[in-house]
């Protein structure tokens, strides 16, 4: 099957919005085995609109069109389309039913023509707006298969994962059932991982396996069809342990939890607490510890120590530290992570020290960073590492190599090249 | 004139990359007054590549190309373009140059493809590639202008900006020079905003203005087309009173800086150092003002304090306080912020308290957050906030509100509401 992805909206011409629905619906039908050779955007405009779906149905089997199911006079999508295909459009009950209830409960006037979001092409199926009110809709006409989603990301989303998906695999398999799996990796570059399991990749079609890279982390999504679901997950299981086999030591976790995610929980199930003191991440890691709520349970505090000064004063890092080694160097990040960890009275604590950029630092170059962790019963050490990147960059990097440690020192994994405090210099 | 952009990319069509190209490249047209009525995106194929832009000629002046540029095979909109438009491909000169002394200078050796970059359509104009190596061109052939783009944003988006847009409005405006001025809001949505403004922008041809929203921040572009530089500048200061009269309130400053750099800057301009105790935000706030180099000459540290225990054993924020008030009020947020001062010996002192949410704190709503200020000098006070958003949302609005609030205390603006301590509970 064969997509063409239609983006509708003024905005996206003007450039007030960038366009993420088309990547999202891409990734999904990808997902599916479903080859996308063309996006189109046209702006609120229904002869563009109509013109565009016949290029479309000259080069695709199936034609997903998002924005214009709104309630204004701009969202013209299902008006065209009822003219286009010479199709009623008719009221949907239910979703009448929850713009009413939506507006009873909100203490909202009711807008005259919000009811124009229920309508739908007569003989399509509705999919549901999990998060709003404008309903979608999946049909078959001819030789084709429509889909019309709502614009808004935060609609589209949901309605894609929780009905469309359903749709399409009822279409596409044929009571087969589609089963995917989402590995993630820290530590290697996408390329680098490419290169290791191209073996595993090349010419794979049952299951597919598709990479995805987003600055440090990289998800390898396995998808099968099976006649059952048990079956597809013994497909996976093959193609996971080849795609592991190499990467084993890369390797954090499945599905959408992040690396900070992941590090969170593990703190949690270990009952241990984290703090850290921060220089040229400047709060960056303690802010993303507290991005979730459930923070509290393994967190109190921390402290941002950026100049020499208060890192002796406030965080007592002793003067003959930053006398023999300077602020960028392992003792200094060890001392950090140490005192932090008294002051917090925590589990774990992290020292960050290095040079963010674009500036050297105590002939430090850019990029260099002394990353120091003390936990409680074990002796302390650091790590450097040098990030060749801009400076908000090279602070972002640092933050992700922090979770890494930890998780590795937390699950007892291999740290290598470890630095110890040199008490000789 | 009217546009038409194609992204070229196999990595779009599978949703491995947002299509943030077209959406800049629109804003850029639309300013020059330049009218996009379609994007297209195609893969990494010569045939659909073609075929796109025999399409784009049939109902557009302007063509622009982005991606396809670099050295590998998968690249191929020169070679492309060389074929559809019966035109050989010629070396440029000082491009070859960069590649071979960039190759030169560090320490990788060139790989073979990598000359690949200098080729341009032999009657095109260069367009200088500030970032990269892949040389840009812009070409006009018969009816049509053409141009062609790197792929990578931070590529694509100088070479636009530095040169692709002289080009333009050598070719738009005949003598005529084009000048655009950008004044930044903050404190007010983009609905009320836009309301306030309508009568002036509505039916507004010269000078034009277009406004554009990003979390908080508001932008609002004027573009004038005159003779001189001075008669366009005379027309948009007309313009920009207009703007203003109504908003000037939530004006802070012009062209691209953020709220977080107009801080930064009006604090280094008045030799004020600034340090924060944060709770809710953990870190974020502190983080925003060292993502610059300059963060060194106003700040020296910081302390995240999450628990109640450490506000109490680490910041010394009073037993008497968080029985009387608790820490999510304006007692706690004053306190935090006077500490904080003490603690970092800093001029302004800021207390960040409150619920990120999703669940409650003290019988407090998600969303309620109190951001207390303490200034050398003055008495100290709280300020109240309800964001209604998610969890991080209510904390990336809680760190933009402070250094609004940085922003009027240093520039002695008013501060509506403002709560003192309340000595009688």
């Amino acid at each position: 099957m064969r997509a063409e992805i239609i983006s509708i909206g003024t905005e996206l011409l003007l450039g007030q919005v960038v366009n993420s629905n088309a990547a999202f619906i891409s990734r999904e039908l990808a997902a599916l085995g479903i080859e996308v050779y063309h996006h189109v955007t046209v702006g609120d405009n229904p002869d563009r609109l109509t013109a565009a779906v016949k290029e479309a149905e000259e080069r695709a089997d199936l034609i997903v069109l998002s924005g214009g199911l709104g309630p204004t006079e701009d969202d013209i999508t299902k008006q065209t389309m009822s003219n286009h295909l010479d199709m009623d459009l008719i009221l949907h009950e239910e979703t009448e039913d929850r713009i009413i209830t939506y507006h009873k409960n909100s203490d909202f006037e009711m807008p005259e023509n919000n009811q124009l979001q229920a309508l739908i092409l007569a003989e399509s199926t509705p999919l549901k707006n999990d998060t709003g009110l404008a309903v979608g809709m999946m049909l078959d006409h001819g030789d084709h298969q429509y889909v019309l989603l709502p614009g808004p990301p935060d609609e589209l989303q949901p309605m894609v994962e929780n009905h469309l998906k359903d749709e399409l695999i009822k279409r596409l398999l044929d009571k087969q059932v589609l089963v995917s799996r989402v590995l993630r990796f820290f530590g290697i570059t996408e390329a680098q991982l490419a290169k290791k399991i191209e073996a595993v990749v090349k010419g794979q079609t049952n299951p597919t396996v598709a990479v995805y890279a987003n600055e440090g982390e990289i998800t390898v999504r396995i998808t099968a069809r099976a006649e059952t679901e048990k079956e597809g997950n013994r497909c996976i299981d093959e193609v996971e342990s080849q795609i592991l086999e190499p990467l084993t030591d890369y390797f954090f976790g499945y599905g959408e939890k992040k690396l900070d995610e992941v590090v969170r929980d593990l703190l949690m199930e270990q009952g241990l607490t984290i703090t850290a003191a921060e220089s040229l991440t400047g709060g960056a890691f303690l802010s993303s510890i507290t991005s979730d709520i459930s923070a509290g349970s393994v967190f109190e505090g921390g402290i941002v120590t950026y100049s020499t000064e208060k890192k002796h004063d406030v965080l007592n890092v002793s003067q003959k530290t930053i006398d023999n080694f300077g602020v960028v160097s392992p003792e200094c990040a060890i001392e950090m992570a140490e005192n932090s960890r008294k002051m917090f009275e925590a589990d774990i604590g992290v020292g960050l020290t290095g040079v963010a950029g674009p500036g050297s630092l105590e002939g430090q170059i850019p990029g260099t960073v002394y990353i120091g962790l003390s936990y409680k019963g074990n002796a302390s050490f650091a790590k450097h590492f040098h990030f060749g990147y801009k400076r908000n960059k090279n602070r972002r990097l640092a933050v992700l190599n922090t979770h890494d440690m930890v998780r590795r020192l937390i699950l007892d994994k291999p740290i290598e090249k470890r630095l110890n405090y040199d008490e000789d210099q």
